[in-house]
């Protein structure tokens, strides 16, 4: 009952596998000792490659010898999890990786050369089988989803746009009240109509029904996705495809708060641990278009930093430009802004360090106290598409405030503020941060 | 852009606001003082009405008078409440409960009898204006949906199911490798068609989009829904929604263990917390079709417990029934458990002691050490729809195995063995718990 879709899909997978272990066989026999290749998946072999704006993997790669005794325990896992992902390409089978995990898990026992029986398990953790796995991703030069191997999906999405998946032709604007949930295998889906002028990644669900209910998409001429909090990898390659398929803007609508700025950052360069994925599901032109801690407070705060000399200059080696930004004046009376906002915690202030690196928080915190807790942040940099003049300044204001604000609380404000105003006005003016 | 069915849904709701607290002007006009009559949503107060096998509300009330300084603030809560809720219905609105906890929230100052210039605030956290919200939930006898106030929704759905929704007309068995994610009001939606013999729960989404994908529903005649974790409301209202208007039998699908458990309790009889919702939200004839405990281990274990005499008469108490169980044999074989079965944690032994009872665990728990952890929950006597014989064999093993399954070590063993063997087997051979 599979689809045609996926079949050739199955066939290709089967293919790229065997091809890649066909080195290994030749090895083998032409008396070789067997030996994988790999790119080596390490932080230090990760590159923010300033061309393509993403995460990308290094040069770096490792050696899995079959005959090292330091590196036959990997040898085996790997051969052994292409070889479960190879059967279950070939049984019709779409594993996910936890399946993957239990297939795999059990105990080989053998004969030392002393004589003694000696057990070892292939794997006891999922965490040593996911890496695994990812193994395969970059050794195959392919993302999991392509080996059929599935997952949870979280996201979904609505709008003028018409896609073939499977064997079937869905129109996604005629969901009614409902929307259609991303398959995790987004490859296959086939782009057959797009009627839209940008797409709008709304973080939360809640909201992303407030709009969808409320007509937006329509009146707007937008594609509407939700990730439902930290996007998946499925919703990350449907959004990426949609914008370059179609040359489509992406604006993300997140919690003003480090957190909310972290799933812009997924979105747009990639997860920071898994950088080989970035390729394919990073879209670097996706842009935040809210919520900005200068909609919230305006960035009155940010010129009175900047108002001092050392600050200003601190700040402009970092973010060159930080005091040619144009000024911005709040969305929200005082009285809305005492109602809205809510009080960030430690874990928000160190997330927002490692974003932007600890010396603007130095630069921008006034109050001893926390600055002394953010200390331990000391040797962070920040990553490169957040050390830039319009996200120094709203990290600045947030150090400022220590203050965090929800989606919710624009819509509080009225639907059709955020719907016919906030949303519309800020895309228009080219409000937002690229 | 709204839709036909938002409209009406606005009307009906308005109405049912102002001929409620129509009663309240009546009593000003009269010069009487003005009180609420609230049903009260206490624990004490939640039944388990036995004919229709769900948690109801009792007859107990709650009265908040205007005019009592211990009830007025409530009473003000309640007023401001519905009154959000009404502009929001007005204003062509979808507000969520965090959006009415924004909208709501606002200091109030007033100057007391001695001149003093006194400031409340009207709430300050979510859990008090939620509170309101059911609150008036109960009072005007609607579900919150029905005052289209909208929430995150998890729920997905495919099979041969024909809806309407707002103005589409969906057919759901073309959603391709996707899926239909279902509308935050449920109750909005029109079931047009429907070919199918028995609703699939499945707790896990990744178990859900490999089942769908394998094409499980196609083969089986199954509507085939996914609550991904523990079910929200809408997804509940959906299944019995289904279940009521084409009588079809509904079988939950989650992990063998207490929290697997609870989340078919959930749907079959409702939220502890929420009783007030089961009479649209709960499926009474839910079943369990698994994993089941007994499909891990077999009975043997409890059919060794039960030899003792002083067990048998226990358990026989709590549960009739006990020892006329028909012998069950596991589907896994004793390599597969070891690879499989994960061990439980304290608060899976906790949340087994709530859901059967104390006195279970007691029988049927031998290490003493873990018995006497279970000690505090002493005065739990359990659900009486896990009261049951085939509930008390299920517990009773995993109070003497302390593992745990997840359905995806099932489909470990194959997609094949749990698509076309476990379920189809099972639900032929009636091999489910009621």
């Amino acid at each position: 009952m599979a689809s045609q879709a996926d079949l050739v899909a199955r066939g290709k997978a089967l293919e790229i596998i065997r091809k890649s272990f066909e080195r290994l066989l030749d090895q083998i026999y032409r008396g070789e000792k067997p030996v994988l290749v790999i790119p080596k998946r390490t932080l230090s072999n990760t590159i923010y490659d300033l061309t393509n704006k993403m995460l990308l993997l290094g040069p770096e790669v490792q050696y899995r010898s079959f005959v090292d005794v330091n590196e036959s325990k990997k040898f085996m896992q790997t051969i052994l999890m292409a070889s479960i992902i190879h059967e279950a390409l070939r049984n019709n089978e779409y594993p996910t990786i936890r399946d993957l995990y239990y297939r795999g898990k059990h105990t080989i026992s053998f004969k030392s050369l002393t004589g003694k029986v000696v057990s070892e398990n292939t794997w006891d953790e999922q965490r040593e089988s996911d890496s695994v796995i990812r193994d395969l991703e970059v050794f195959l030069s392919v993302l999991r989803e392509d080996l059929l191997i599935l997952s949870k999906e979280k996201g979904k999405v609505v709008g003028n746009l018409v896609i073939k998946s499977g064997d079937d032709v869905i129109d996604l604007s005629k969901m009614g009240h409902g929307a259609y949930a991303i398959e995790p295998t987004p490859d296959l889906i086939e782009l057959v109509d797009v009627d839209a002028e940008y797409i709008l990644v709304v973080e939360k669900d809640a909201v992303f029904q407030q709009l969808h209910r409320y007509g937006f998409w329509k009146k707007y001429k937008a594609i509407l996705v939700t990730s439902a909090g930290q996007p998946d990898r499925a919703t990350r390659r449907f959004v990426r495809r949609l914008s370059d398929e179609y040359k489509l803007p992406v604006y993300i609508l997140a919690d003003s708060d480090p957190y909310g700025f972290y799933i812009y950052s997924v979105f747009k360069a990639g997860s920071i641990t898994l950088s080989y994925e970035s390729e394919r599901l990073a879209t670097p032109s996706a842009k935040f278009v809210g919520v900005m801690m200068s909609d919230i407070f305006g960035d009155d705060i940010f010129r009175k930093i900047l108002r001092n000399r050392d600050a200003r200059k601190a700040l402009g080696e970092i973010a060159p430009g930080v005091d040619e930004l144009k000024p911005k004046s709040p969305y929200l009376s005082e009285a809305e802004r005492s109602n809205f906002i809510i009080k960030a915690k430690p874990k928000d202030i160190e997330r927002a360090v490692e974003l932007v690196g600890y010396r603007v928080a130095e630069v921008c915190i006034e109050d001893k106290e926390i600055k002394s807790k953010t200390k331990k942040k000391e040797g962070l940099t920040g990553y490169p598409w957040f050390t830039t003049s319009q996200w120094v300044r709203e990290l600045c204001i947030f150090f400022n405030t220590l203050s965090k604000l929800e989606i919710e609380a624009l819509a509080s404000k009225g639907l059709k503020f955020l719907a016919d105003k906030y949303i519309p006005e800020k895309i228009s003016a080219g409000d937002w941060i690229d």
